[in-house]
């Protein structure tokens, strides 16, 4: 509880001195932005002063806009604007803010989130912590514990028809880690080739690394074959089975294209994306480029982040032996990133099928989404001046639009009616982009408000 | 379960067929080594055999290695030393093995297995799960969760006397993630200097990262200042508290001259690796150089690996506002590496003082070891020919021993006699490493073998 002494408080009177003796805390942020603070009586009691000299100084710090007040609650620190307030606490705040704007969410690619089998994971948890208390004090190997890798080689046998070895496994703390321990795994001195139009994110952890980057324009079937050829890639980055934001699916030809280009030199490896192969919403996923790679020139890549939560951080990738090998030997000096509960009670997850359950789950409920979003578009008035480019596969599509509007003008537009939106261009780097072309993104849309946000996209646009 | 077509099996018997197909999945392992394979009597039934031709072919497999058996549990699938079982597999058994040969590990610096408090542990979590599903589900700041900094926080005022905003903590799954982050946000173009000797792994990652390293030598009161302004460093990674293997802990005025070698210049900057600061066994832990930096040159860090479980991966960094500001603008694309479960019950760990209490708890669990530890050692008919250098603070201490042996015959008698131990002499890199030093980390010693394996260890040496 907030102590202060009253011995030197010189001529100010009580509630003065109480009240700046808060703001110096909140100023100095020794009392936290949001932190709540005690209630009048109690803090009377404890500094041994009346309720009417704390309420003196709490409504002083009030209408100075120091601390709030939530009704039935109490006081809170007020979140400042000072000059030390950094970028960091604005996002925490804005994002907040944001939140409350926007109505409906076409960007935000985060997992459904009442769709969590919470119950089953706690139970998990509770079961993996009263029978393996021994095992989860054991240091998990750097590659992650051998259940998991089991598990989730058995995972991609059934589930992707990928026959890997549990050691060629190496879990961790989320791919965007995994892809800094590939940097250092292949060497500095290699050119990466990304994607173009392509996730942001990995450009960003690539140059993040100081790693050259080449950006590699995209056909209908992927990857420019003859562009790829021409630069000075020496690893190629790709997510074949559902290109993000394209939706473009590469067919074997080209696939065998890309392995062809990789078995070139010693040099050359592919790392294969697949972010969201669980998700393909109708028949059989499209078999991983690793399933095909006979000559160990492909690192897979996937993660459960995206299909169990955005916030439980566990993904994995497939070494081939000769890597693996090299990671052993340099690189298993590292710890896993990831905590041994979440090891174990993922793996136990897996084995006991209800990864399996859940992905039907989601991909039930992710079509009917996607159907109740794609009837809304095709009732729509004005729906012959757009076109939607779908495959059937993970949790978005492209929606083009007859319009002269520039891209920032829809998506102004679209931001006025609480819609947040973006366009493929956004994605582009170096080739021409495609203008006028909504990336539709449902994993976080909210079933309840589809049909309202299309009459708003709509209407933004041909109002 | 496991099925096969008997109708290729051309002149084979059943029984020959089965071995054959089952043999040719393990060699191919389509089954994993110690994958349990169903019991004779199912798979007969499966395949519409007879349990005896199952009989056959498992006995075969038997007796050829390519299967074992468990009393009581059945048959499982041989760990195969083939040409593909590779360095990760290797060492997956190897760390089985050696466990059941070493008596006492003197070297092994993992967190006391049974003192960590499970059940409050399990039961916050299952708080966590039942109380904030929503908050669990929504995705994490890329520095961490906000109750969390403000937990570490708070913590660190209380415990370690700093004054820092839950606004400059980073949270990650391990420092060595987080060392990776450091020379991203630092730049690779800086030279790192690192304590020689010191911990060996902190010159790994910084290999493995490319980036130009220095080794300084450290003298009675740490790290050397001449060799320092020397060298080419611009960024100075040390642990000034307790130092990882001479157990130095740097006097203040030594402090003020190394805050005052990076102040002066914009490049400079101090590594504080606190790691087992809350070990301090006897009066109050020493305060950080964190808590006398003024111009925002010293980047804290800290993990709750330490304190514990090595199992548990979550640590933080504190960063001068400058540098957080940086972190905000170039490095906040991360997704933050710690699962929203383990962060939000380290939080309710925190605020509900248990991690005080367990800090409490292994201090004195610490310091009764090492009581009984030195105790031991003191009553050694061979004392007179030993010395004990330590400082009162975390989990290790030196021992100089009076003899002409080498230090490599040294370990290999202490290994012989069933001891794990380490020369100081090898955590030198460049600087004169003094030989006929052990190094004696008893945070893995089993209690009711401490004065067996002094015995054993003098015996070793002095036989």
């Amino acid at each position: 509880m907030l102590t202060y002494s009253f011995e030197n408080r010189g001529s100010d009177s009580l509630y003065e001195y109480l009240y700046k003796q808060i703001k110096s805390d909140i100023l100095e942020f020794r009392l936290a932005p949001n932190e709540k603070l005690p209630s009048k009586r109690s803090l009377a009691k404890h500094l041994n002063i009346s309720v009417i000299t704390v309420e003196g100084a709490y409504s002083q710090l009030l209408a100075e806009g120091y601390i709030y007040s939530q009704p039935k609650s109490g006081y809170y620190v007020s979140a400042l604007n000072t000059t030390t307030a950094n970028a960091s606490e604005h996002t925490h705040r804005e994002s907040t803010e944001n939140a409350a704007e926007i109505f409906a969410d076409f960007v935000g690619a985060h997992s459904e989130k009442n769709a969590f089998p919470f119950n089953t994971w706690a139970k998990l948890m509770r079961e993996t912590m009263s029978d393996s208390t021994e095992k989860l004090m054991v240091r998990s190997p750097s590659a992650g514990v051998w259940e998991l890798r089991e598990a989730i080689a058995e995972h991609l046998r059934s589930f992707r028809g990928m026959d890997v070895r549990p050691e060629q496994i190496v879990v961790g703390a989320g791919t965007e880690y995994l892809y800094g321990l590939i940097i250092q795994l292949l060497g500095r001195d290699r050119c990466y080739a990304i994607e173009d139009p392509g996730y942001g994110k990995i450009s960003r952890i690539y140059k993040s690394n100081e790693v050259e980057c080449a950006f590699i324009p995209m056909d209908a079937q992927g990857i420019d074959p003859v562009a790829l050829e021409k630069s000075c890639a020496d690893i190629l980055h790709i997510s074949p089975s559902h290109h993000f934001p394209s939706g473009t699916v590469t067919p074997i030809s080209r696939r065998y294209e890309l392995l062809s280009w990789a078995c070139s030199s010693p040099r050359k490896y592919i790392i294969e994306d697949d972010y969201d192969s669980e998700f393909r919403l109708l028949g059989k996923p499209i078999p991983p480029l690793k399933s095909i790679d006979v000559l160990g020139k492909v690192i897979y890549m996937n993660t459960f982040s995206k299909t169990l939560s955005s916030t439980i951080r566990i993904s994995y990738m497939v070494l081939p032996e000769a890597l693996m090998a090299e990671y052993s030997k340099r690189l298993s000096f590292y710890s896993c990133t990831v905590s041994n509960f979440d090891q174990y009670t993922l793996a136990a997850f897996i084995r006991s099928g209800q990864l399996e359950k859940h992905i039907n789950r989601m991909r039930s409920l992710y079509r009917s989404r996607r159907d109740s979003l794609i009837n809304s578009i095709r009732s729509q008035e004005k729906f012959p001046l757009v076109e939607i480019k779908e495959e059937d596969a993970g949790l978005h599509f492209l929606l083009r639009l007859q319009t002269e509007l520039p891209d920032e003008e829809i998506v102004r537009r679209c931001s006025e009616a609480g819609l947040r939106v973006s366009c493929l261009s956004e994605y582009y780097r170096n080739a021409d982009a495609p203008s006028h072309t909504l990336l539709i993104n449902y994993s976080s849309l909210d079933s309840e408000r589809i049909q309202d946000a299309v009459d708003r996209l709509f209407k933004s646009i041909w109002a």
